[in-house]
């Protein structure tokens, strides 16, 4: 599967834009940038963690450019995407005198994209923002597609809007300060894309996933670049999430339930809960007679020899009930006439949207997973 | 131009939908509601002076074609298009546990439309709503345009999306509630579109605009829907306001600045300022020899006649300088690289856009404005 294309274009019409991706790419932001741009005027949205690393190399890279840069440097955290934090953002970037023709530009992982991406969409009824995702999990997920958002106390990204960027910019690189915990749990994403639809993707992760995670430039990018593309395919053919796009939430209807009960406060990551929704997701289906239990263990094997979270081991899940956890399920924004769109499976690369999963027999299974945890923890 | 037409089709492709106007259409929102609605369930977003006249009708009409509503009423007024108010709105929403096929409902003037629009172009990342403008600037100003929006420190509507209803329901009985003062002011929105492209129709109000202003609801709906027309036309040309849409902006450069200064409590209405800024723009004009003395002389005469304000009378304008004028206009949402786009005029209906008007000619002008203004004052 390796390439040296460094460049994946999204077509969505006049919406189109590239996602360009390597090692060291960043250097290239300047000539990247400068022909998108309306004006030579960008304002940086980044984080506290990620200023000192990369917002100084960027500024400069944008000067020789002729690019000026203002930024604003918001807490990390998932606490920054609340209301409070996103009027901040917008009243601090308004008192700039920004124009129309100003670019955001979203240095960071997937709060900052969300939150910059909204502020975009809402700054003067829409300004222009440019993506550099330095987490593995904004590269691959929040690259294409163009949702951003933030939370309401009802819940996360229940606010937000449809707003593609110019251009993403993916330096693999970046992916060297990250944390190993917060790799794997970006490389959850990067799983879901091979269990979604492509059975060989799964095949090639689970040959090159080790060496891809211990910091192989090529592998990163090509298994970013899979994915992203992979996204892109299903993205074209639902752009405001009407219908197949939601076979990209395979594991996160599971996943949302074990993090509302969590809380987002860094005690179970969104790609690790991912990682155990999308197992929940195929014991769910081989106990329903949908899927091999053979493919279940397969995915196992496969999150677990990386370190990946498959099962509640860990969890605070005590006190917890099938009828908890479903009640969190159904809070979901997919929800529809009261109805949750589950995404099941049939096996490793074959997924498939189902609107009659019973409350029984997901009670039957929550209750079973339930009781395999309680007995172990 | 009489016309026994109800309905103006407004074409902006998918986005397309119809302005419904006549005296008591208010009665037929259940029949032309339904078909539009993804789920039978509606939240009405209202303030406290149109909840008292219309809520509780059009629940009972609605509920007549079996659809479900509740409501949120905020205050009247322009505070309540803050981000606090907007954040409030957002939460009050979600509580109600919406899905993405709830509709919300405008049912108010220009504020309420411009928050509620804005505010379903944001939950859940985008959900229908319709517009039931009852006053006539919301009527013939917001019922086309899908602009919507909120305030911010650094100015008013520098925080929104470009959002198009599903339907807007135009009773041109609810102007009999709006106090004089309202109806005048929204009467030189009215007057704008004659001004901007339709000599004829500015003759045509000359004629009716007092019998229109005393209630005759056939006159109303034909100025109403001749003017959504109009705005039609323009916005078609170009959506997201590039260019030909700027026309749209007559008087409200020079009107903005009036208002900046008089705050927005309500001593100086919007559409009074826009009644001023049109002939501002016209003086202006006449002034630098673009447009003739005579039709000055007949845009003051017309608003005159009716009660509407043409200069800075009763305005407090005694520390008003030019230069405080400009820098206001300076601070407009159009700007772009630096420059403002003016809306000049040939004449009656004839306007265009101009970005090279010179600081120079514009203050010799407001000086002897404001020179005139403080002598009589």
């Amino acid at each position: 599967m390796t390439t040296k294309q460094n460049t994946l274009p999204v077509s969505l019409g006049e919406r189109s834009y590239d996602i360009v991706c390597g090692p060291g790419v960043l250097e290239q932001a300047g000539t990247l940038f400068a022909p998108l741009l309306k004006s030579k005027r960008v304002v940086i949205v980044t984080d506290r963690n990620v200023a000192p690393l990369y917002l100084d190399k960027l500024i400069k890279v944008l000067a020789t450019a002729l690019i000026q840069s203002e930024s604003v440097i918001l807490p990390a955290g998932e606490a920054t995407k609340s209301i409070s934090c996103f009027e901040g953002l917008l009243e601090d970037i308004l008192a700039m005198g920004i124009e129309r023709g100003t670019t955001l530009i979203a240095l960071g992982g997937g709060v900052i994209g969300d939150i910059t991406g909204f502020a975009a969409s809402t700054l003067l009824r829409g300004i222009d923002f440019i993506q550099v995702p330095t987490t593995l999990l904004s590269q691959v997920d929040s690259s294409v597609g163009g949702k951003t958002g933030i939370n309401a106390r009802a819940g996360k990204n229940l606010i937000g809007a449809f707003h593609q960027p110019r251009l993403v910019l993916i330096d693999t690189l970046s992916l060297n300060s990250l944390p190993k915990r917060e790799l794997l749990a970006g490389y959850a994403e990067v799983v879901k894309y091979g269990l979604i639809g492509d059975r060989d993707f799964f095949g090639w992760l689970e040959k090159n996933g080790q060496a891809l995670i211990d910091g192989d430039q090529d592998l990163r990018r090509d298994a970013i670049l899979k994915s992203c593309a992979a996204k892109a395919d299903v993205v074209a053919q639902d752009e405001k999430e009407g219908g197949v796009r939601a076979l990209l939430n395979l594991g996160h209807t599971f996943g949302h339930a074990l993090e509302k009960e969590c809380g987002y406060g860094g005690d179970l990551l969104h790609g690790e809960a991912v990682s155990i929704g999308m197992v929940m997701a195929y014991e769910y289906c081989a106990a329903q007679g949908f899927c091999s239990v053979e493919d279940v263990a397969r995915l196992k094997a496969h999150l677990s020899s990386l370190g990946m979270p498959v099962d509640l081991s860990g969890l605070p899940c005590e006190d917890w009930t099938a009828e908890l956890l479903m009640k969190h399920m159904m809070k979901d924004k997919k929800v529809k006439n009261g109805k949750v769109t589950f995404i099941l499976v049939r096996g490793i690369g074959e997924a498939f949207m189902s609107s009659d999963v019973s409350d029984a027999s997901l009670e039957s299974y929550l209750d079973d997973l339930l009781a395999r945890s309680k007995a172990r923890n």
